[in-house]
């Protein structure tokens, strides 16, 4: 089966990786020559606009995904008419613009914290001020890893906010004092068979993911299977094909009870779920590719025994001796040249639950990642 | 690192996969223009006496293995005059050459069958003799997956072998009354570091390896560490870089011991080791690389607390919407056509001790493999 990715960063590389012992090929479209997941496939460059280059890549191909959000609408629409693509532009349009997100969850039984949406410097200062300081402002399509938006601390802040994040539609957000975020990932198949994998619980610095735990610590059997009925809600609704990550806060209770709100969405393979290829029986990258391409979906649980920390490398890569020292450390190099702030590599570590010496490895990994991360300019 | 691969088959295209999250990016030579390998690399064509096309190959690479051992040793040294390649042209030759094998498995106290080295259709006969009906003629160099030998079982077979077999020089070797097979797969990086995975039990169907369980049954800790220190001694007698595999016969002595009689090696990862791709901290494939680009080596004790078996699919692939179907299958395909003998993909289950339907999913397995292969022309 012919597969074609429309973006070729690390998570359209990883889905090649994962596709070709399925016996499936790939074909890439990036604006960019350099995109990293030419090294593993082929790579068509053009404009997301470039109809007679979008024309010339869907040749030949069964099927079309996209390994991120802010791929055009239209792009994606024009695409359509000539190859199926998963997940299907629907959502997509929900992904891109937070307000419908809201709403979808909202639909789907999941809880939302309260927010407004606002087209003016007036209405953003007004929508601070009512749902309270501090409060959180977003573009409300556009962002990722912590850009588009800022937190609104004073009345100073809602006044210039409107500004501040260029004078574009916003969504307001009631600020969510939570003790640590979680996400879900589900998968969908052609048929609407559903599998999700154990909550992650994962911890971002400067609005960029570095560290993920799978199964999150301090679950509850009945907060997993709510999260999984309202994630699978949510993708029925949206005839979903592929996989979807859910970001949630977790915010304790007074009675002790954790209640999870939905933060975001994403309609593509996620980094929260980067430690599925060596944790997980399938990976978040091949269920992907089972589901768009119509074939069973594999199981999403933990390799037995077993939980898995994954460490982002963000900016530069460690070096690569030190790094495979690490005793069962697997290392995922995206291939792309080093620069502060972006996203290298990450890597896996794998525990069993009496490995001893499992915190003090995953120590040593998360401090080579870090001072990785500071040399990067 | 750029890696130079010599064979673009499933090995080749097995290690490009494996390498990817290393970082590492590969290139492949071929004498075949639809070598699988080509499907997730850079596939260069030409005949392994074509010097230019070799030079050509070579240019900017840094380090170069080979991903079959009938490789000719000429190709061999002309590409280590430009490029490092490793394992060593040593080791290539001892393994291209069943007598000069032989030898050096003695000298690292293993064991080997009596044998003996002909060169004539009378010495053939008269070997044949010597050691006993039946035994086993092979040509000394050239055979795989069971061509280039046969078992001489009368007076009139030891009188034709040497017509039968082409008229070169052969070994004859003593018959085994082997229980079953087992190979040792080891790896031995550039400082002389070594480890080995364990003990893998193989069955074969008609000199082609059908299924493979690690760890073998029934393996006591003193016939591992033997095995271990005997492949050991082996890899270092031939400042061996890589992984290397060793095939066994496991004879039952009359007081109820086991004794390992060594086979054959081969200088390259092997298929007996595919079950490492999903069962094992580090694949055979990660670690041959690692040992030839200098890194570090991976652990290579099994996943915690499970076994894995592997089963080959020759000739033909099974449906895949059946075989992805079975739970917990991990499907490697080779991207290969389909034809009577081949080997064109392979399957892993891993399974963890508790597994309760372990062994019905296998069977399926290899009854979707049988009927699968009995299909191919």
């Amino acid at each position: 089966m012919r597969i074609g990715i429309l973006g070729g960063g690390q998570l359209g590389r990883m889905l090649a990786l994962a596709g070709y012992p399925l016996g499936m090929t790939f074909r890439f479209y990036d604006p960019a020559s350099e995109a990293c997941a030419g090294q593993v496939g082929e790579l068509r460059c053009g404009e997301w606009d470039d109809s007679a280059a979008l024309a010339a890549f869907c040749d030949g191909l069964d099927v079309v995904t996209y390994e991120f959000e802010n791929v055009p609408v239209k792009t994606v629409k024009e695409v359509a008419k000539r190859v199926p693509v998963f997940p299907s532009v629907d959502a997509l349009e929900v992904a891109q613009h937070r307000i419908r997100e809201k709403k979808m969850f909202a639909a789907s039984g999941l809880n939302v914290q309260q927010y407004a949406q606002v087209n003016s410097a007036a209405e953003a200062r007004d929508a601070c001020i009512r749902l309270g300081l501090p409060c959180v402002a977003k573009t409300t399509g556009g962002g990722y890893d912590g850009k588009g938006q800022c937190v609104v601390r004073t009345v100073e802040d809602a006044g210039r906010v409107w500004e501040l994040l260029g004078k574009r539609e916003l969504i307001v957000e009631e600020f969510v004092r939570f003790e640590r975020e979680v996400s879900l990932i589900g998968v969908r198949d052609r048929k609407g068979n559903f599998c999700a994998y154990p909550l992650t619980e994962n911890r971002h610095e400067a609005g960029i993911l570095r560290e993920s735990v799978a199964p999150a610590p301090n679950v509850s059997v009945s907060m997993q299977r709510d999260a999984e009925a309202h994630v699978r809600d949510l993708m029925d609704q949206l005839k979903y094909v592929g996989v979807l990550a859910v970001e949630f806060f977790v915010v304790q209770e007074a009675n002790g009870g954790q209640t999870l709100i939905a933060n975001e969405m994403a309609p593509r393979v996620h980094n929260s779920g980067h430690w599925t290829m060596d944790g997980a029986v399938t990976s978040q990258f091949e269920n992907h590719l089972r589901a768009i391409a119509g074939l069973p979906l594999g199981e999403c649980s933990c390799v037995t025994g077993t939980h898995t920390r994954m460490v982002n490398f963000i900016g530069a890569l460690p070096g690569i001796h030190e790094l495979l020292s690490v005793p069962g450390v697997r290392l995922h190099d995206y291939g792309k040249s080093p620069r502060a702030g972006r996203k290298v590599g990450h890597a896996n570590l794998v525990m069993s639950a009496d490995d001893g010496d499992a915190s003090i490895r995953a120590k040593h990994l998360n401090e080579l990642a870090r001072v990785a991360s500071q040399s990067a300019k």
